[in-house]
């Protein structure tokens, strides 16, 4: 169900539907739009009687929402949801592309310092790096902890570089959502919904990876599960899925990137990194991808991938960002959008970030 | 690494092993077979200095393993593992088959011991429920928590039926292991590696499903992470992966069991309910299942499966069930083993169970 | 559109309706049934004129098929088909399984004699052997050809065994439809319309194995280019699907065994070499087909696999075979079907085979 | 096997190489390039006796080629293959970008050559359109045949657009090669080899498009068996395979792209029509496979979709074609490759394309 304000509509009003909501024993999620605020209820099995609602102050219209997701739904809010970086001019989603790179993992205060200067020189905004990895073998390098979030905390400091980074399960989650600006949900925890509440808990924008075999449905509900706790701020992630074709580590399904357009506000970015598994594919995926509408490109970037403890094979080197970053600009122009280069940290920024 | 203990090695000289590899900063895990004694080594980045365990006494020889998994595998332990349910006649593994059959969730006491009842009947040895569900939706039944778990250890005591339910994330995990006999794992979290972990560090018995879209090596892995905590009661279920087939939900891969039964010592039972999807498709896979050598299945019995709160379409009525454990056990004799006519309890067991 | 005659109409009256049909300028395919023969009406682009037929002499009622497979349907012909070979107790079909083996490719008199014996002697009625090869690579061996097809005419003679070939192409198909009992249609060639027309046309059963990504609607829909030609002789055959999973060469899907019986009546038989390409996966999978209610079976069987021209590493054993033949006759049983030991050629039937 | 020639090696000495290497019993290829010709040898079953060639005149090198596919590996032929058309400045293969559209079926002379004026006047220079169709039911619309084929030479004496249409089997291939200028084989005949080896005898230009489940290596082998009978103007296209993803009709796999690029010399072009299944997604589609560097597109456009016979939910309206064709240009030139803005026609040449 949802509520749709007047254009007019003034802030109490709003709050006092919100309230009405609240009171019914349900749960309220006001979303604002560029024309007008819409207010998702959520909490409510089956119909909801409609009549007190609809005579309230401020209010245009109460409508059935018969799709399974509803908070991610353009019905919903129909405008883009743009994700704004307080301080700075970042942004995900909108006109401007969000570009993210840097290491699999964060490997030692050296390594990402280098490669956070490289991928900031050359233009983006946002830096990566894995604190925590999710490895298929228990035997596997598990990533730093906190010591990698601590570095990457400086990084933000010193580079200005927005900070996203994964949380591969609670424990993490509190600390990523202490040290990081965007929380990564990746994607064999697509379908963790516990985690996916408890990262819609936070008030942190949340970066959510495609599951490995995930329907576009399934994909949108897991986003509606972080939404229905109060986090407006999803950045869904295309990362391959898995088929029997064998030439690219995954399967890069770039068609997903216009179809949640179609369906949902929210941003969408692709990851050719892990798409593709492969150095050769990413800067000609990373081309298409912006090409094929995506608001944004995590990319997996390292200076010694010879010597990196992860995914070494399919992180570029800095030289190779460089130049992804200029043809990808060049291809959002096309689409009349724009790559900014870098990050524009408001004086006084860098020291309030935290 | 791999110490592989002499035939007559005593308690005590196993028992010094496993102090020097601590010692060392290792991880011992003694897996006792039917001849011998191997005591798996984790925890070793790289090769470990071999020379002390060799000429310790009731030491055969020091193996490398050079597979990815190592405690899953045969090479470690060659013999079936059997897990034994303490007071009863009910195992999981070895000659006879486990049938688990029960609700899909626990929506009342009146529904859960309903099904249990006719499930007893029929010759089931465990009782499966959810309290707790993972559902695509946020909005959809989530599952009666507690209050299930406490229903099914009423069934426990009055059936003498062994408990095997979900735990969806760490908090479920804990009242799990407290009220349940099998903790399972789904499939969503196959590689949800904390979860995983927390589980290997109960030391109750975990049903691990695999990934929708897990190869082999990655299904092996999610036990080993297990395993590596020290529980070394795993058991392995097939539940049907997600492919272009649009005839069934899932397509059910039951070349996996005699592929897993090939490298791991672990048992393998199959889910032809979920692997289908579909209540006419339940009985012919199931007879297929026990005729590629599954441990054992575990199946979705609803009495009323038009009212059921979540998966209704793929329970099969009691009176199939019954049928179903007629034709297994015909089936399970031509392979030479035998499907146990229901569960029977050791005199004062049941009080004594918890 | 389906014309359903009364379970007492005659023959003339079958024939009437067919004329009439033809006059009308369509396509008449009588398909007799246990009670009374329904007639196909293929060839009509939309609705029928039905007013003419409902009103002749034997005609019980017409009936508008909506699904897009008709003469495959259920709809149209309610038993079970079951194909017959003349001279033999050999059938496809029905309550007897229908046990297909021999080598993947004829690669010489001698291989093919050797393993002809021992399939026939463990009871097969059919023998299969590759003379025309679809191979990935142009330069592969293609297989032995017309010589392959006259050697297997002689061990029809010497050892009752029915032959079952692939033609690849049309110019295969004329020379296998004069030598061979069944005529196969590979997967490759599952969606080659030109040649399921031209199989249409000839009067030998037609051994149709599904394609690498053929949905069960695509299957079905393959089987009924055959049939609107006018050949209703069609088995089809399961031999497994392309998925992400790497443990077998392709993932053997044993539900739509169930699901074709379903919808067709049609037998449908599996191929568990094929179907996992592994030896060892062979006689389980196999036993699940029975199992899971298969028609029968085609096994890849070689004396020499180690030395095989194709296909050597999912060619089981002669006494392999034995042991399987073994196995299914039982859990056939346990179905209340029976695997016939071998085929009974009737006197003088041997010479007038061909 | 394979013998470079020297860059100075005149026509006489390759014919000479070619002579030896056939009257030692094999077949060869001669492919030149840029610097120099390299000529192929198949036919031969293991090692071929090398010090013959190697003596001859004009002889750089004799070099084994270890790969299964040859004559369409970069190993035997460094330069990108470019594809012209006699008469026109038509070209697929190298920097400019064919582009190729129409409707899915030519249904009338009207409805081709209104769409083929719209596609001209938009700038494309080959025109599509299905005279034979290969369609899933035996009862569904299956082409005008050669009437369709008759239209469509004439549009290419009107509008100069080079003609690409689909032979579906060998009859329908020797009336295409007779009127069309590129020979389409469809992806479920992508493993017709009897259907590849006909095509590979004729000396028209072959568009081989990738079957629903095919890998890299088996697509390319598929090129190789029209090679293999010396017809070396084969064409690539990527069109979709067949994944669980269910939001398109097929999942568009564009990292194939610059996966044969690496190892083939062949060109390859995408087709969003059939990768995708929907209106909508063509255009970001087309987008992002001109940015991932294919060699062009093949689109289908109909000016009455919803009337269309097949596939009218896949198909364009002509100023959406008109959109694509200036956006993919802008794309392209960030590639450093054009779209040349439609066909230039030799004067004399139309009356003599035939």
């Amino acid at each position: 169900m949802l509520v749709v304000m007047k254009a007019q509509a003034t802030r109490e009003e709003v709050q006092a539907v919100c309230d009405q909501i609240e009171a019914m024993g349900y749960r309220a999620h006001p979303l604002p739009g560029a024309q007008r605020t819409a207010i998702g209820i959520t909490g409510n099995q089956g119909e909801i009687e409609r009549g007190n609602l609809e005579e309230m102050s401020g209010v245009a219209e109460v409508i059935r929402v018969s799709k399974p997701y509803k908070l991610v739904s353009r019905d919903v809010k129909e405008d883009d949801t743009i994700l704004r970086f307080p301080g700075t001019n970042a942004t995900i989603g909108g006109k401007n592309l969000a570009m993210i790179a840097g290491p699999c993992s964060i490997e030692s205060r050296e390594q990402a310092f280098a490669i956070a200067e490289h991928v900031a020189h050359a233009g983006a905004q946002f830096f990566r790096g894995g604190a925590y990895k999710p490895r298929t073998s228990p035997y596997a390098f598990q990533g730093l902890g906190e010591e990698a979030l601590k570095i990457m905390a400086e990084i933000r400091d010193r580079f200005g570089l927005r900070i996203v980074t994964e949380a591969i399960d609670h424990e993490a989650l509190e600390l990523v959502a202490e040290y990081a600006d965007v929380i990564q949900i990746g994607a064999r925890n697509m379908q963790n919904y516990s985690l996916l509440k408890a990262a819609g808990r936070k008030r942190k924008p949340v970066l959510l990876k495609r599951g490995l075999a995930a329907t576009l449905d399934e994909f949108l509900m897991a986003a509606e599960y972080i939404m229905s706790e109060g986090n407006y701020e999803v950045v869904l992630c295309e990362r391959g899925v898995r088929t029997f074709a064998d030439h690219t580590r995954n399967t890069l399904d770039l068609s997903i990137v216009p179809a949640v357009q179609r369906l949902s506000h929210l941003p969408i970015i692709v990851d050719p990194s892990h798409g593709t598994g492969k150095r050769n594919k990413v800067l000609p995926l990373a081309r298409a991808a912006v090409a094929v509408g995506a608001d944004g490109l995590i990319i997996e970037v390292h200076h010694q991938p010879d010597k990196a403890l992860s995914d070494g094979i399919q992180s570029i080197l800095p030289e190779q960002f460089t130049q992804l970053m200029d043809e990808c600009s060049q291809i959002a122009a096309v689409l009349h959008r724009a790559v900014p280069r870098g990050v524009q940290v408001e004086a006084g920024a860098a020291a309030a970030a935290r």
